[in-house]
């Protein structure tokens, strides 16, 4: 797969923000089942080896794993605070979650893992989300094998189909709209227009 | 209407994020007609007066307008860089455009209009947003009339009914989560609790 077209900004706007812990944070909206929206900040894991798809880890036990089942489409907000520039990025979800049939995707689920810190781990054998306040030990316990994803851990994809630029430092402000072709899904490619802010 | 339990909260954060720039910037998610969701950086604008609702200056061509007259629900995604924390407020959303019958509602928009600067102002009247990029020359139109609102501009308001706090810097992280009572819509009764992250 050759790289989209946005890779490129988007890999610029990732080193030139690289002092900030947060860069690779972005907010992920997505549709309740009762059609309202919902909005949270994650972490960009990096892409799947040679695509184009996002990368995250998300706990099997957070309500937007519900929404995702409804409704697979997502919207990443991506805020750099020091180039001041903006992405959008629409595009289908994918959960991978343990027992995965495809052996590609229950790779990259294991190589997440493994690449996760100890703190990152141990998170998703935190007490039940959402549940009143567990004592502070239940927040302590063993630290989980590197070589073995719990349950709890998945991969969550998302391949976008559309990706809006926005740079606010410009006189006027850049802005550019990326497309990709709905023809052919099995092939990507994107067209790329400069827009009005 | 007495302040919602996490406006305290909510100005520490602001308060204590000052130093930067974007610590009024915030991501909103809606949900776009197709049933996709749609998520934004939008720049918060302080309270309604008398009010625990959000406002902020929109542009009626921007496609948030259709979307939240289709779906009029929004999730706000507030992450704080220095503090590390997070605030999710689901809530209503209402739009306040030029010939709003509601005096209070239509002051509001007047005196946002008022309060923005040349430099935000001017933006209501640059060409159509998302057409083919524009002569430059098009971006500098003359500076619009402080005290007479663009029939572009809008004022956007939202009105929390959920709001999550999450503080990473915890040992473990603490999170609160507030719930509005749905009894009485006309009275703002909240409750709150302290939730595993």
């Amino acid at each position: 797969m050759p790289l989209a077209p946005w890779r490129s900004p988007l890999a610029r706007a990732l080193h030139r923000n690289r002092s900030r812990a947060d860069a690779r944070y972005v907010q992920l909206a997505t549709m309740r089942p009762d059609g309202r929206p919902a909005n949270r900040t994650i972490v960009f894991r990096d892409y799947l080896p040679d695509t184009n798809q996002l990368q995250f880890a998300v706990d099997r036990r957070s309500l937007k794993i519900e929404q995702i089942a409804h409704q697979p489409w997502g919207e990443l907000c991506w805020y750099f605070s020091d180039t001041r520039e903006q992405f959008r990025l629409l595009g289908q979800l994918t959960l991978v979650q343990e027992g995965q049939d495809d052996p590609l995707l229950d790779k990259a689920r294991q190589v997440l893992w493994q690449k996760l810190s100890d703190a990152g781990r141990v998170q998703f054998s935190w007490p039940e989300p959402r549940e009143p306040r567990a004592e502070n030990e239940a927040f302590h316990p063993p630290a989980p094998d590197p070589n073995m994803p719990l349950p709890q851990f998945c991969l969550l994809l998302l391949d976008p189909v559309e990706v809006d630029h926005l740079e606010l430092r410009g006189d006027p402000q850049n802005r550019w709209w990326y497309g990709r072709s709905q023809d052919d899904p099995t092939q990507e490619i994107w067209s790329v227009q400069a827009i009005n802010p």
